[in-house]
């Protein structure tokens, strides 16, 4: 490594012999989102046949590490802590790493992902594969446990589509935050809904049980307040925690309620029948079978409306190769397995990283 | 006046005798925005007939007075320096003002008016006629000369209907903020129009000219990193800039742009005809005349394509009473000319503020 940009970070590593997992070394996957970031140390396993359950060294967890919410140099303090963390709890060190997976939220562009790369590259020996991707890739592996093939649906508070395939083609859609419109998105769909009871308020719009439900949940006493609430704290997690309520309403038959819902199923449809389109992830007779890999809170309510279901029945309407999967391991696991994967490939291939 | 909150502030008053516009005392309108607050001295007119030009005292300008962006603190000082620059340039102070009408943005609520009102009245001896409100009122008595009669749109970066009766009853629509969906607004059009721009690269949308027009203007070279500066910089007046570029390509007959532009049509007359409604401004044979005041960026620019214009026919199909108006003075003179009105209406009536 060229330089050590944090001494104090790595400091435990002058306090350490040999190391790594049982001379097999060990591979890092992190998935840094906007609430929390995780990095799990795996040792590396080069085989395609996974034991059960997987050997998790070390699990370490830190906040937000998206630089587009707290900036870059805290970005990075934090990615770096959680990793140095991860490396220390597992007896490990760098020089054990064969390959370090970094899926973060708010890397949008190649340049945003060479700015990391570069960084990493100052952090870990030059032997050490790095890979940098957006966080919806590890909810992708997480889904095919490592393998890079197939789509992903995260819809938390905010939702994104990202696809891979074999040939290392990637496409995505949405994820582009609420004010480009990610209305499939939990913030989407509550949005839509304090916007449905300032227009039944206003005369703008039909009346709906929503208003009564919102004014209730928030301890507000008329739909003028809402808008002060609205701007009290612009968190987008704050507004999606409405989603159960636009959810409950529907079930009670309320039509605008109903309507939101509709719209943020045919959103969230849209935007993985776009990446599967431009990947040709199904094939030239459309029939295919892919992985479509379901994350994210809005997907996973398991209520009588069901959003998840209901956006699997319009993809596979048009996609009858779509195989719906709910992962079964965290992220940053997914992250890792893919690390292990690149390493394997990048290895024989005897491309350099 | 119960105790001087600010000695600082009202310090020039010491060195003052008499003051007060040739003894009838003066009036102080204020228009408190999110962007500038201005506030006005008059001689206190009583008259209906209003000299022309106006004669204005003075005029002070400050910051941003909205308790929303600035925190309440902030926003009491500038609002109270504004009055008393005001007052200092006029050669006047405090016991010679009869009435103060504060108009400003963040005044949503009554429990919002009431606050202000409660600390104005430590500022003022108890004779001076207080009147809060939000800065629509403003805009409405600029258009209609200080009389509270009629309905004002204002559609600038945010969107807002305001609407009141002679007997004193108002209604509002929209002016909720973005979140709440003010797509009328400025901001509302541009946001929908980077929304179209990250739909067309998507592949969720149609191709539209805007997105070489906002790569352009923005300095960006991939439709990708048009999220990057959304993140960058999340101030609405920065986004709302792009209106004209939409009217721009509306104009060159993009089809996705001119959509837009006639969604935000709907949108602005929707919530005039919901305020109309309310308050039965139309009479009851829907037919009945009333100022309709038209103030902000979206609405005056006066181009091919005219959102001022379509709105204007828009509301007319079901209100033909309605009276366009382009205000021929500043929302904190019509503040002012308020104040007038409100002390002549209240002394009349032996009201008390």
């Amino acid at each position: 490594m060229k330089r050590y940009r944090n001494g104090a970070i790595w400091e435990f590593e002058n306090h350490r012999d040999g190391g790594g997992f049982e001379g097999g070394g060990v591979v890092l996957g992190l998935d840094g989102g906007t609430t929390s970031t995780v990095c799990i140390c795996m040792p590396f396993m080069p085989s395609d046949e996974l034991p059960n359950p997987l050997p998790i060294l070390a699990r370490a967890v830190a906040g937000c590490s998206n630089h587009n919410s707290v900036g870059e140099s805290a970005a990075r303090e934090t990615l770096e802590q959680v990793m140095a963390d991860a490396l220390s709890k597992s007896g490990s060190k760098r020089s054990c790493v064969r390959a370090v997976c970094l899926a973060v939220s708010g890397v949008n562009h190649p340049t945003d992902q060479q700015r990391i790369l570069n960084w990493l590259r100052d952090i870990f020996p030059s032997c050490v594969k790095l890979y940098v991707q957006n966080d919806s890739l590890a909810a992708l592996a997480s889904g095919t446990m490592g393998k890079l093939h197939g789509c992903v649906l995260i819809a938390g508070t905010g939702s994104i589509s990202y696809g891979f395939t074999e040939d290392g083609r990637e496409a995505r859609a949405a994820g582009a935050g609420p004010t480009l419109g990610d209305w499939g998105s939990g913030y989407g769909i509550s949005a839509q809904a304090l916007t449905a009871v300032v227009r039944a308020h206003d005369g703008r719009g039909p009346q709906t049980m929503l208003t009564r439900s919102i004014l209730n949940k928030l301890n507000l006493s008329s739909p003028d307040e809402v808008i002060g609430w609205t701007y009290a704290d612009s968190s987008w997690a704050r507004i999606a925690a409405l989603v159960p309520l636009v959810v409950a309403c529907a079930e009670a038959g309320d039509a605008v309620a109903n309507r939101i819902l509709l719209d943020s199923v045919q959103e969230l449809a849209d935007s993985v029948k776009a990446v599967v389109q431009k990947l040709g992830l199904c094939g030239e007779d459309g029939k295919d079978s892919f992985p479509l890999v379901m994350v994210g809170g809005v997907l996973e309510a398991n209520k009588r409306w069901d959003i998840g279901k209901e956006v699997i029945n319009c993809i596979t309407k048009d996609y009858p190769g779509a195989c719906p999967v709910r992962p079964k391991v965290e992220p940053a696991v997914g992250a890792a397995l893919l690390a292990c994967n690149i390493f394997v490939k990048e290895s024989g291939n005897g491309l350099k990283s």
